[in-house]
Parts: structure tokens; C-alpha cells; sequence
């Protein structure tokens, strides 16, 4: 074996230097070097793992930057991060300052359209094509890698649909693997599971009636035979479609056996995979596992409850209801229109659904949202899991605009605890019947009581707490930032200066507590991981100049920028709403006062 | 012939006593009396015309409303409207207090689902489906009846991928008569006539690769075919397709040969077709005019603006550029998502795209808008056309949530003119180069400007404008409610008690403005036709109270609940924005001051 290729190679140009017989090497090299960074830097190992030789290949055959290649979810692309020019800050991924988990514009001209959520690929790259052809490239080439998990949501579908009407030079590759972030489901995953077992006759394909010249499926693991067959589809012009089968993990036995755990498995040892462990013992739990174990808890109570994931049972804790009633619970795939209106259909009939939805992704259901839902004031109970600063996914993850979004619509109730014995009374509530749409919003990762398998309490929908009785200065929040605020006014000074109300709901507002908040401080602080702007903060400020109250209003949460990748932590202090900025905050408020 | 069927029937249960011969004369008489309300009262003709035959059938048939029949988009259940039960009061169609043009839940009990925007209907089926076997009714059957052009659409691809997994008693009927609003677009409608035309083999199935059993071609038009066929279905358990062939406008010979102008045609004769001429002389034009010809005029200068509509050609009138501009004018079909980063990712290759989408539309876009658009800050123009009150397609179409919805995404613009000339030059300064996404919104229907075609004049971004000084009271009005303020104001007594400023920017808000407005004025009314709650004024009110102002403020525009069906005169009456209500606001005012 030649010493490292790797190191050699600062851009596509150095890659096409080599010969074709040192690719399986260079392969190799690619795929340790993922290994090794990832399992001291973590981040997400398997679908990068699983796209080496299309990545290796697509830069060897085509002309980037020049042809343009658009990664779908963006998941995959560290290979191709490193082989364009990002192999020596590889290692800052995901961290802040460093390069973004995904494509991102900003970062290279090899990153031609920022991705993270899934099946934009193929209208971006279609986009592109259309652009070349009224430009006049018309031998430019412009490819979409796509999963077969993205590519059964509806977006993927009407970029196909639109792009097989074209002449634009198109070349979508179906990167199959049989699975997202979890195992792929549907139809059209059964469909192409029955091509790639010979099962179904070439001539009844999908992709072909779209207009598509269709080729495949092909072995994504044999670099030879994929470089054979995009030189082959480079010189063909009009929308192509190259289905190839890979294994996601690739490489490295674990993670090819347990591909779930795999997607993103923290820090592990680089030669045996073994995932090094992380002591939870005396931790508060996770959201997700409140979340999931609740709504169990629940659904043995109520029959009418049934639970819906659009393709996140592992990410949400959807799956304990998947195994403990697998009747009543439903992975419908990346598909979060479907999931949202197939739950007003169930609430139609009388069922309690809870349809949990990462928040930045129920922005691809908001017309249902407000059509489905809302207008006809169904009951669906919306968990918006992952609600606020999500951090190392950064800007495209966020789930900071649900606030905003889905405060101006009528009928929604939006909810938003401070911590788990409060999001599981949320649920309690909800599913005891409320007469309107709830959205509960919460964030990714642990809260903060240990012993938070309480006996069920209903709560008081609209009603705020005070958790802090003072005589000037009234912090009122929002959902779990209240404990950041709770912690800088145990640290504060002045303590009886300070107010403070935690408003577990963000509609209804509660406007009694409004009142007396207005009327016996000189002073409101609002504080959420939400948008300022059209946020919990920007409520308040309307209810006060309506009710002519002259308190003055000073608004934290997330400022009118995109914020871009880092922790939690990082994040927050950026955003001015971590517990040293609040506590900082307070000591100038209380100099003041 | 016998004399009329149609009055006796009040419900499906006096269908099911019609022998079957007598049906195509029912059919008849259904299609006459549509025709002779729609002719007087107006509304939508040609779908509910092309589905008679099947809206008989299916009542005939199945067991309503036990079994679930839900009609996608629902142009076409004027029909089913008239057998349920609202044969007596059909002619209160759209109309304010009358039955909405669309199925609704608080209507009937044999309006399963509500619906208004394309492609909900097998999810919503689907939904109902599960839920009727979770509660054990597995001899229940769930229809949903959509059409080619909504088929296409990302959403009705979701479920169709769910449903062909599940064991539901789903039954989708594809009625195909090639149109949508305007002609159907996209591969998928390329196979669908191939399939019609016998071009396509039988075993090679879009439909049936996943997983449904598929049934079809079958004449649309023949009645008895149709009831055999549903007799057979509806014995048949699990997931089911029938593929129907049908002409809209059937029976009414215009109505036939012009489908575009026939799919709402106005007042027209109910005899003879002939669409009764309205006098446009001396009016101001329509918005949509200023749109589409200010584009091509705009087009004509600058070679890289290109057009998309998500297929509302002529109801944009986007068709104005795809006559003037084929190659560089875009009907992507009912594809709102699609759409939105297919601008996005032409705008990465420098093209200036005009992406036109009903306000009401760009919910379905909105987590494209934010992630493929904003966060990377692409120059895309969206043009918002129907924003605001639409008048008597209600709730599920009135653009009002835009303001909300938008202004809380970083490195937006939201511009929204007051008249014809402000919006040609917005669209022109547009595409002079802004460095950021901005959303033009603008009504449905006729403006206020006759001599609107004036030469461009660029704007300033995020700047307002004073339209008249006073003394005490800032009127702050944005869009073309400013209209109704002009004239309200022009005749209010006190009228140096007011001012009145225009922002033609809701974002960036002239903050410049604001300070001097805060700081000479005492009292501030905020008026516009989006939501109150997350809009325009509610930006004014945050600013205010974060700068420390105590001017009062007064915000009007739409209230926070859903606004159904009406004349947009009597809608803005009950939002207290018409002119008259804005009228004794503002006396009410000047008494107080």
C-alpha cells in the first residue's frame, strides 16, 4: 500500500490526479480518517460512511465546482467536505466557529446549496439546471444525491415531477440504503426494496413513467463500476436518475449493525466502534424520554390515544408507544404534511392524537397547521420536540420561530414548561379533552428534576406562576429558560427588587396575571428561546400598550439573525439569555433601580 | 321525462328510492339547477359540473354519512351540497351568513372534512380510516375524491405512500379531467394521459406500485358504469384507486371548450353559456394585471428575471409572462414547496427570480421560505398575491397571516404597497439588486390608481412615508388599508388632530419614523388587514415599549379568530377596518382629544 493519498489532496483537482486503481485505497483512507475524527469530535457517522466511493467518484468523474452537486439533508457530506479542501479543519465540525455539519454556501464554493432538512436537493439542483440552460451552459451538469428515506416526502415528489417535463441536465442519484435516521417506511420504500431484490420487471418503474432516464440499481460500493456509470450519464443531457444500493456505516462493523445508534453515536473508539459509555447516573432525563414514556403511561389510560412521528421514532421516544401499542402509533416517514393532517383525520373520528413534531420541521406543515387544524379547531396535541436552540445543527435547526408562527393563529393553545413534571401535566391536561389545538414546545436534551415521575396534576390552561415575588422588576418567561432566569436571581443581589412569573402557556396570556404584573412594577423583562421578534416578548409589549400601561419592556430570546452552530450553552451567552448573561443583566437592573 | 326528481331529494336516503334508470335524468336536473344559481349568484362552475355523475353514484352507492366522503379541494361539491341536504338555501352560496363554497364540518354531518387548498383529502381519508379500525368498524369505507392537478401535489403523495402500508378501508378517486384551475402540468399528468390513451401497459403502474389496488380508466360521464364499479369497491377491503376520466364543465357547451374561464365564470347566462360582459371602463386595474405586465415590461430590461407560479397562471396573470417570456416563465403545478427552492436555486446562479404565490399558499411553503431562502439569503422576489381579506373563498383562503408568519424571519423584506404605482415600483426596485429575500404582498382584485402605468421610480427600502401631519393621533396603516384611511381621514372633522403615515415596509420597520411619530403624537392607531396578532401593529407596539414611548396604541386588522365567507367590504366591516368603521374610530378619537 502507497503511503496516505489522503494528505495529498486539497481539492477535486488533486483527486483527479490520481489513477483510478488507487480510489479503492484513497477510499479506505477517506473512511478511517471519518472514523477517527468523528469518534473523538462526534457528529454523524453512518450516511457519510456509506457514501465514500459515490463521493470519491462523483469529484473524480464530473467537473466541480463547476457541475453542480447538491447533497440532500446534508448528513452524508463529510466526505466531501475533507476531499474539498476542509480535510485540516474537519476536525472543528459542528463546533462553534468551526465548519457546519451540513453544505452550507458560506463555507465553499463546492457547497452549492445549504441543506439540513431533507428532499430540497432535487428542486434546488433543478433549479440550477434551468438556470444553465438560460444561460446557455447547456453541457453543465447538476446532481441531486438523495436517500431513500427523503426522497418519499412530498417536496422530492413535485421536484420529480416538475423536472421530468424538462430538458434540464439533471442527474438525481437515489442513494439507497433502506434507511433515514431510522428505518425507511412506506410504499415506495417497499417498491424499491422489491427492485433491488429483482422482483419487480424493469419496465414497471416509477421513476421511468416520470420521464426520468432510469439506471440502476448499481453497487454504491463499487467505486469501478460507478465511475463506469456516471461517465456514462455525464455525456447524456435531460433529467437522469442513477439508483445506487449502499450500506449506511459502512466500514465499520458496529455501525453497519446498528445503524439507529450508529447515525450519530457520540464518542467511540475508533477501531472497534465500541461507543464509549456515558454514565446518565444521577442526571435529570430527557425530554424525549418524559415525552415518550409519558404518553405510554397515558395510552394504558386512555384508548383513544394514538401517537404519530413523521419519520423521528428514535429522535422523539415515539417508538416506546410504537412497541408498547404498535397499533396505535404511526411512523409515516419524512412526510410532515401527511402526518399533520392525518391527525386532524383521526381527531375527526374521535381519536386523542398526539402528533409529536420536531419544531423546525412542523414549518413544513404550517398550512396544514392552520387549514387542517386550526380552522376546524380540532383537538390535535402537537409535542414540538427539540423547540428553541438545538445547537451543534445549527442555524437550520433551530426550533425558534414556532412561537411566532404559530401564536397568530386562532384557536391554537401553545404551551411551553418549564421542566418535565410540568410537560407531563401538559400532556395530562391536553389528553383529558381540551377544546382546542395545543402545541407543546420543549427543548432537546435533559431538564432538570430528577425524580420527575410524579402523580399526574391537571394545570389551569393560560395560567401563570409566580415563582418570585419582588417589588420593582418583573422577569416573566417562557419554558425552560425559566430555569436559567430562576438561577441568576438566586445569584442576584437585590433579590427583593425581582419578580418573577413563569408562563407555562404563551397563548392564551394570561392577562390577569398581565394586569397585576403591569401594575405593581416600574419594569418587565421578558426571557425565551424563541424569536424576539413575534415572540413570547413581543406578546407582552402588545398587551401592555394596549391596556396603556407605561411600564417600560425590555425583550430576550433570539435576536433577528440566523444562529449558527455550537452548544447549547455557546449559543444562549450569544443570545444574552444564558444564566451568567441574565444574572449580569440583573445586577445592571437592580444598580438602576 | 318525469317530472322533478331533484326537489324530493333532501337527503341520500331519498336518492337511494330513485331507481337507477332514473338517475341520468336526476343528473340532468342537478346539473341544470347548478347552473341556473351559479349563472345568477356566481361562484365555481366547471368542477362541480364534471362530477355530477360520480356525485350521484357515490351517494347512491355508499352509506353517507357513515361512510366518510371527502372532496379535495372542494370546487366540486356543489352537487353533494345540493343532495345533503342544502338544496333550499344553495343559492346563499358564498355569500355572507350563507353556506361556504367549500365542504365545511359545522355545516353538515356530510361535510366529513374541511378543505379549501388542494391535496388533503387522502390524508385526512386516511386518518379517518385508521381510526375507524382502531375502533373496530372495519366494514367502513373512506372516500377521497381528488383531482389530477391536486394529485400531483408533494401532500397527496405522502399519503398515497402511507395508505398503500396500512390495511385501511381508504378508496381514492382520481377525478381526471386534465385541469386544474388552469390546464394540469408535470410528468405525472404526461403518464396519466398516456394511461388514458391506452399508451401505457397495464402492468406498468405508478398507482399500483404502491401497493393499491387500481381499477380504471372508467368513463366518468357514465353513470351506470360508475355504480357498478363502486358496488364492486366498496365489498373490497384495504387501499383502493379508482382512476376516473371526466370533462369539467360538462353539459354547459362553453363551459367546455373554455375550462380556464369557466372554472368561476361570473354572471352569466343560464341558458346559452354567454358570460354576461361587465363594464371594466374607467375602473382601476386589477392588481394582478400590474403584476403580470409590469413583469414582462420588467423582462424586457433585464434578461435575467425569470417567473414562477405554482399553478395560478391566470390567476396571477404569471401568464402574461409565459406568453411574452415561454422559456423564462414557470407553471410548476400545485407544487408551492417545490417552487420556493426551485427559486432558491436559481437565485444561486444569479437569476432574479419572481416566485408570484398566494399568501394563502405560502403556508405550504413556509419551512422552504425560511430554510432554502432566508437562512441563505437569496435575492428570490416573492410576490403575495391575495393578501388580506379574499372575500368569499373565507377562511381557508384570506391572506392573513403573512405579516406574522414572515416578519420573524431574519434577512427578510416584507413590502406591501398601497396602490398599482407603489407595487410596479417595488417589483422594480426589486430586481434592481437587493441583497435579501423580500415578499411583496398585495390584494385580490381592482386598486385605485387608473393612470397606474407611470414611469419607475426606485423606493427605499424599510422607508415610510407621512401622507398627512396632525397634531395628537398617528393613524400608522400599511398596504392598501391605507386607502380606507385616506378616505376615512379626508372626511373626519378634527382632522388637524391626525396624521397619517404609510409603511410601505413592514420589515425593515422605519424605526427613523417611528421615533418622530412617538415622540409628537399621543395616541397611535395602527391599522392593516393581517392578523393583529403578530403584525404590523404588533411590531409597532414592541418598538415602542422597548424605546421607552408611553404612546397608547390602538391596533386594528384582523382579530384573532378565523373570518369565514363574505364580500371583502362586509369582512373589513367586521374587522372594523372598512372605511365607514374607520370613520367613527377616528370621531370617537377626536372627541376624546
Amino acid at each position: 500500500m502507497e503511503s496516505n493519498l489522503l494528505q495529498h489532496i486539497s481539492s477535486p483537482a488533486d483527486l483527479k490526479k490520481l489513477k483510478e486503481q488507487q480510489l479503492p485505497q484513497l477510499a479506505q483512507e477517506l473512511r478511517d480518517f471519518i472514523i477517527d475524527i468523528i469518534s473523538k469530535k462526534e457528529g454523524h457517522l453512518g450516511a457519510s460512511l456509506g457514501v465514500v466511493e459515490l463521493t470519491i467518484a462523483l469529484h473524480y468523474v464530473f467537473h466541480t465546482p463547476e457541475d453542480l452537486l447538491v447533497w440532500d439533508v446534508g448528513h452524508q457530506a463529510y466526505g466531501h467536505k475533507i476531499l474539498t479542501g476542509r480535510r485540516e479543519i474537519f476536525h472543528s465540525n459542528r463546533q462553534l466557529g468551526g465548519i457546519s455539519g451540513f453544505p452550507k454556501r458560506k463555507e465553499s464554493q463546492y457547497d452549492t446549496f445549504g441543506v439540513g432538512h431533507s428532499s430540497t436537493a432535487i428542486s434546488a439542483a433543478l433549479g440550477m439546471a434551468i438556470a444553465s440552460n438560460l444561460k446557455g451552459d447547456t453541457d453543465k451538469q447538476h446532481i441531486a444525491v438523495v436517500g431513500d428515506a427523503s426522497i418519499a416526502s412530498g417536496m422530492a415528489f413535485e421536484g420529480l415531477n416538475h423536472a421530468g417535463v424538462t430538458n434540464a441536465n439533471l442527474l438525481v442519484i437515489l442513494n439507497d440504503n433502506a434507511i433515514g435516521i431510522d428505518p425507511s417506511v412506506g410504499a415506495l420504500k417497499e417498491y424499491l426494496t422489491a427492485v433491488k431484490e429483482g422482483k419487480n420487471p424493469k419496465d414497471n418503474n416509477i421513476i421511468k413513467s416520470l420521464n426520468f432516464d432510469y439506471s440502476g440499481p448499481v453497487d454504491g460500493h463499487d467505486i469501478f463500476g460507478l465511475i463506469a456509470e456516471l461517465k456514462r450519464l455525464q455525456k447524456i443531457k435531460g433529467p437522469k436518475f442513477l439508483h445506487i444500493i449502499t450500506t449506511k456505516g459502512k466500514g465499520l462493523q458496529l455501525a453497519e449493525e446498528d445503524q439507529v445508534k450508529y447515525h450519530a453515536p457520540g464518542k467511540f473508539d475508533a477501531l472497534t466502534g465500541k461507543i464509549h459509555p456515558v454514565s446518565s447516573d444521577n442526571l435529570p432525563p430527557k425530554f424525549q424520554d418524559v415525552f415518550g414514556l409519558t404518553l405510554v403511561e397515558l395510552a394504558k389510560q386512555n384508548p383513544k390515544i394514538v401517537g404519530i412521528t413523521p419519520a423521528m421514532p428514535t429522535g422523539s421516544s415515539m417508538k416506546f408507544m410504537m412497541e408498547a401499542f404498535p397499533d396505535r402509533a404511526f411512523d409515516v416517514g419524512i412526510a410532515e404534511q401527511h402526518a399533520v393532517t392525518l391527525a386532524a383525520g383521526m381527531a375527526t373520528q374521535g381519536m386523542v392524537v398526539f402528533c409529536n413534531v420536531y419544531s423546525t420541521f412542523l414549518q413544513r406543515a404550517y398550512d396544514q397547521v392552520i387549514h387542517d387544524v386550526a380552522i376546524q379547531d380540532l383537538p390535535v396535541i402537537f409535542c414540538l420536540d427539540r423547540a428553541g436552540l438545538v445547537g451543534e445543527d445549527g442555524a437550520t435547526h433551530h426550533g425558534v420561530f414556532d412561537i411566532a408562527y404559530l401564536s397568530c393563529i386562532p384557536n391554537m393553545i401553545v404551551g411551553a414548561p418549564i421542566n418535565e413534571i410540568e410537560l407531563r401535566n401538559m400532556m395530562y391536561t391536553a389528553q383529558l379533552g381540551l377544546k382546542h389545538p395545543i402545541a407543546i414546545r420543549y427543548p432537546r436534551g435533559r431538564g432538570v428534576v430528577q425524580d420527575w415521575k410524579q402523580p399526574f396534576a391537571m394545570l389551569e390552561t393560560g395560567k401563570a406562576k409566580m415563582l418570585r415575588k419582588g417589588s420593582k422588576i418583573a422577569v416573566l418567561s417562557t419554558g425552560t429558560i425559566g430555569n436559567n432566569v430562576i438561577n441568576a436571581l438566586a445569584e442576584t443581589e437585590h433579590q427583593n427588587l425581582f419578580s418573577h412569573y413563569h408562563f407555562p402557556f404563551v397563548k392564551p396570556l394570561d392577562e390577569n396575571s398581565l394586569h397585576e404584573i403591569c401594575q405593581n412594577h416600574e419594569h418587565i423583562l421578558t426571557a425565551e428561546d424563541g424569536t424576539v421578534v413575534g415572540g413570547f416578548g413581543s406578546l407582552v409589549a402588545s398587551f401592555c400598550t394596549e391596556n396603556n400601561y407605561s411600564v417600560t419592556i425590555e425583550k430576550l430570546g433570539i435576536p433577528d439573525h440566523f444562529i449558527e452552530h455550537g452548544s447549547v450553552k455557546e449559543l444562549q451567552e450569544i443570545c444574552g439569555i444564558d444564566m451568567e448573561s441574565l444574572l449580569s443583566k440583573f445586577k445592571k437592573l437592580s444598580l438602576k433601580n
